[in-house]
């Protein structure tokens, strides 16, 4: 899950690995002021420029890398940086806010859990310009279309601020994804926390096992997030507006609880990995104890039986008449014996366990 | 216990998530000056702001968010920024200090330890702008009838200071309350020592496993809030005035040293656990040992009991008169044998402990 | 050992906690200057103040807390800021730094091991001001004869240094006492190593763990009085001047030094202890191979000797005059093969160890 | 594999340590402009500086280490600093940039797998001056061609820009090296989850252990690796001009992904390991329960049996024609009491996987 | 191997501890400038000030601290601050630079393994004034003859720089004897890997037991050696000039390659603990299998042969002529049902390694 495309060693930088099976882009392009909201296809990318105006937002929203010449006459109509577009084609890159001359890159990943449970973490690039803001996605993500449509309803901040108030909504909503998800890791583990004690099958080690290998993913990717978005507030950094950087802070303090999270819920699986062993040892131990206290009693007993049971012609002890009920008296003695050993040391009867009110 | 409620995925910055159950608001105003004080409950929040006045400091308690509009109105007359109201009310939030135009926003948690023991960290959002604080509970929480009471009884420095001086009162009673719980949790370890040695019954692992979940809970919350502290100390923070910083520096070392004891309380739940191990498999090679000793020397015996047992008609042993006397001879020449063996191996016999002056 | 005395959940700040038990104060003064010195006891804490003369150091020590009255008058005389006394008696505090307007506070703390071998930290709690030292004990601890003895001796830096080089002088003497303990405890792991490996006795372990609880409780009063010390040598730091910092970073240097010997004793206990249960394992994996053995290569012989000693009417084979031969002859065969397939998997013989020059 | 060749102890600063069979160096010269190319061998050392032009690029390639004088030769021929020569031929150094008066050096080291699964990290050591760049190349590596290709061919920024951003390509070549080395280890762990549940077979702990192994071998060199490329980036630092720091930005983004996908790498690992070990035990658990159940049945019967088979001359029960039968229903009895005693423990019968929802 | 020479606790600061057995003090003056080089022993300790003369660079090379009359003579002679003394003879320190009025003070500790494999960290301290340099050393170490030596023979940047580049090539001679050291361990573990996996035999995890020891201690006195010469480089330092700070930048790299070989052994060493731990494990685990095994098929068979070997008068079974085959098919039919049940749980048979190519 952590395969990335990347161009052959020694490439020129700047070279395009588009990820295989991408499909051809489609650009969209949402244009708003505070009073004017207009959402359309583009299919020229040469005409894209000639779109921003002064006192409009032009977003172009681009799903799929599938046509290497479309996404270069994006480049090159909006003047990006070679480096840029390598980080928004050459997926998946780590979160990192980078600035260029004359505009921003951000990138953001978002994980999404499969449906076999397999946490994929697709990245979208983020180049926040003058009047526009261009989007990457390697195909339809389907993570923007609730702020889309809360621009064509209008009301909130988003129509009153410029082009980084957008990143911010669209980077708030990709952050907000982390949470249901780290949510409900950090649930499956409480609720295998009964099974440990009661029921200590070896499908919950499974689960913990798998659980925690979805949280050293999650923590791949949201600790690098983390850092990005603190880059991104730093004092000297032109990335947000003054108005602007007050809500991503707030998005940062989301990311980082977010972190926090995993990391106690990482801390959780591996007590509970922890408490699954020593539950298992102890009822290892148990059922060894009896194999224990059974084979020591009966195995001198047996020997004794064996003892009388030799064919020897001549054993004094066989003709007498007390000889059966003395060898039982003896065997009762020896077993009377064996459980008092066993008491003494703690072996037999139940241990008391710790008062309550401690 | 870590749920939190979020809007849905993609919702508007601001959006309120009202905790579920969260009773009608009860709006208390506290409002005082070095020489009058007075308590009394608002209905219209609209006429909140008009209560400040200056020379007084006037505290407006929210409990219970069961009211999206009466939370609005507040927000309104208080002129808060869409984010610091979503933080307020949206919780839990992690513990943090933000400052925007004219109000500075601190969010603090304290842990409450439930009947069953499991702890919950119910959040406050302060509000400390000029001349007013706003604090907002989820519903009627007990942490401030204290402080509230110290303003009516007057003396101290309270009277005599801004709101920051209350809003640092209030947050130094939220972090008192952590101290009580570490150190039970402390103790419950320390108690635990000795049935870890005496009887390493099992229950002790689950209650040992028990207190660190506790103690992982405490400090995924205190680390926040040690932090958020810190922010509010740093030289150009606005949050306090020079005076009132002399006694929140007090706090943050409080908070330090319950952090510390928080960690260090995990490290010995961690080594109780693996002493408690440690125990229950030396009691389980104790009893292996056992076991080996017995088989070990009664096995060989019992074969050889079995060979004489065989119904051959030609066995020349048997009809010696020696012969059953010869047998007990080997038997009992086999048992010390492997007395000896064993005690040569240190399997039999007490190994002495190092000295105690060590 | 780690409780603390705190003022009830919503205390007033500086409200005092005394602990119970410590006695009635005692408030012993110590006076010099380069040519005299004189060393008396104090009654009447409003005199105080009046004693403080210029080209005098005066070092006012408290030795215990018993009574509130006393102590708060000590304070009102040298117009302590309320937080300074809070800190000074409601022990133990986070060791730490703090300066006021006209004083500075310095909490420091220091080991003391029990005739049982607990540790416990008390703390010493200085007032650093203008020509005055006040040290806060809760009761006579001992820590500070030495330097009364110097003092009253005359000779070295002493008595031509301000009240900022006794305070130096002080913590330097508390600092000095962490080294002896640290030591003790790195010596008794080191004591342990020779019985880990010839005798691993259960009682190891439990030293093991005792120290390493011990080595905690050093760790966790250790890292904030380094921290603390650093705290007094930042540049801006009013505490110490220029000429008494050389002497500070020395007692820094020291601190830093224990709590590396604190940090690498832990290492090695961990080390030990990981040690002592890989022997044990080897140990019980050997008596295990043993019973393995025997049972092995008996039982299928115990078998064979059964079947012969079945009582069937007709078995052929009992009739046979070579019978028993025979049968002893299959015996011998299964044992010298059971031998041979044993030590083909390496279970029989001692294995190798490593050459030594490796 | 981390053998370094040092100088002996105490030798002087500069002294050369000639690794083993280093070939004679070669010296590959490559002269470029914006509009010209060459690339030509130079035997005659003395020569080199004189190459050096304005508007061109002068890259001097030296491969092989084996003759000290030429080595001596081309640092009296640029006037490196000694210590400059003795890091870049007293391999392997730590990755690391540090600035001379005239002339900066940089340190990189890339791993190659070599066909035993072995990591090597060779090191390349650049010199960068004004219109030049010395490379210094134990042997030939190869890691070069592509970018002399790239040169040759012309287009792309290379030809537009100075040395910098000839040291900028080659190094950002040798940073590609790691991603596919740390891919194939990752792949590698993934590949062996399936084997651990399925499978565990002691060979699959034996790769993880030598995965963990070369894990730990490209942590050490991309660390230090990382370090050295932020170090180039700071602010006041000489190293790159603006236009060629930004690209370079590009390769710290590369090494920083890399060492988290390292570091997770790792991570994984080890719960693999703990996972594997897990799965073994609850395996050699089931045997023992077997065990467990199949003595704690028969041994007691075993031991009736054996008793009936005594032969004392008077054992009354002997006698009874209904002896035998009774015999078997008490032995019947004892195995069913003993089958629901282990399944009332738990210890017989599956026990129930958590629901698959959780 | 830690333990440190302390003056008594509360001592006046400067106190000396005298290591015990330290011999007299042997003062042997090195004197060199450009053209002209002498070394000398020196008795009268105060006519060492009057040997320093411009343009030359004295260094007093102190060996051996048995006089404490002669150690304060020199200090008095150089004017030490008292500090400084106490910290050149009261050894071990931990590595530290210090810089005093007039001199700088640096602490360098060099580890050297004994005959028994114990590492030894004995320190030096130097003295770095205005056109001399003074070394404390506990005994004659052996560290500095080389540099002596080249210093005789001239030629080199030595002769031309000042004491501060003296200083610097000792401590970097110190620095250089950590590497042989740290490689020795690191082959050590190397060498014990093949015996891991082929011959778990016990001794080898007292190997590694043993070589983690010494990497914890090397790891301690590595660290604030790092530390201390990272200092020597900040900025504002006076430690050394500029031509030499970047010879000091190469020996802080040294040191830095060390400590991370260092820690990088230290998870080898862990790794393989782990490894022969799991090794032991399975051996255990295939011994007890087997055990299993021929337990579980014997014990009924005995259990059977044990019934028809009874005397009970009416055994209806044993009269029957086809009695004794019965059996033996039963027999024989269990023995084959228990096979193939253990080989269905996989517990009989090899199971298949994963194939090479993961």
């Amino acid at each position: 899950m952590f395969t990335k495309n990347n161009p052959h060693i020694g490439a020129r930088p700047g070279t395009l690995a588009i990820p295989p099976h991408s499909p051809e882009p489609r650009i969209r392009v949402t244009q708003y002021s505070a009073d004017d909201v207009e959402v359309f296809d583009v299919e020229d990318v040469s005409k894209l420029p000639a779109l921003v105006k002064s006192d409009y937002v032009t977003w172009v929203d681009i799903q799929g890398f599938g046509n290497e010449a479309k996404l270069r006459g994006v480049a090159a109509a909006f003047r990006l940086h070679p480096i840029a577009l390598e980080n928004a084609v050459n997926v998946p890159q780590r979160a990192k806010a980078e600035s260029y001359a004359d505009h921003n890159l951000i990138i953001a990943r978002s994980p999404v859990m499969g449906d076999d449970g397999d946490i994929s973490v697709p990245q979208v690039c983020f180049i926040v310009g003058d009047g526009f803001l261009i989007t990457f996605q390697e195909r339809y993500l389907g993570f923007f279309d609730a702020v889309r449509e809360r621009i064509q309803a209008g009301g909130g901040p988003m129509r009153t601020h410029g082009s980084d108030y957008l990143a911010y909504a669209l980077i708030d909503a990709m952050v907000d994804r982390y949470y249901p998800i780290a949510q409900q890791l950090s649930d499956a583990i409480e609720d295998l926390e009964d099974w440990v004690v009661a029921n200590p099958h070896p499908e919950v080690l499974t689960r913990i096992h798998t659980i925690r290998r979805q949280l050293v993913v999650l923590r791949r990717v949201g600790h690098p997030q983390r850092e990005a978005i603190n880059m991104m507030l730093r004092p000297q950094s032109p990335f947000f507006t003054e108005p602007v950087q007050v809500f991503v802070r707030d998005t940062r303090d989301h990311i980082a609880q977010i972190v926090e999270l995993i990391d106690s819920s990482r801390e959780m699986a591996s007590d509970l990995a922890d408490a699954y062993l020593s539950n298992v040892s102890h009822r290892s131990n148990e059922v060894m104890k009896v194999l224990t206290l059974m084979a020591s009693i009966f195995i001198p007993l047996t020997f004794i039986a064996g003892v009388y049971g030799m064919n020897f012609e001549y054993i004094p002890e066989l003709t007498s008449r007390m000889g059966y009920f003395v060898v039982w008296g003896i065997m009762i003695a020896i077993t009377v014996f064996m459980v008092f050993f066993f008491r003494s040391r703690g072996w037999i009867g139940t241990s008391k366990p710790p008062p309550t009110d401690s």
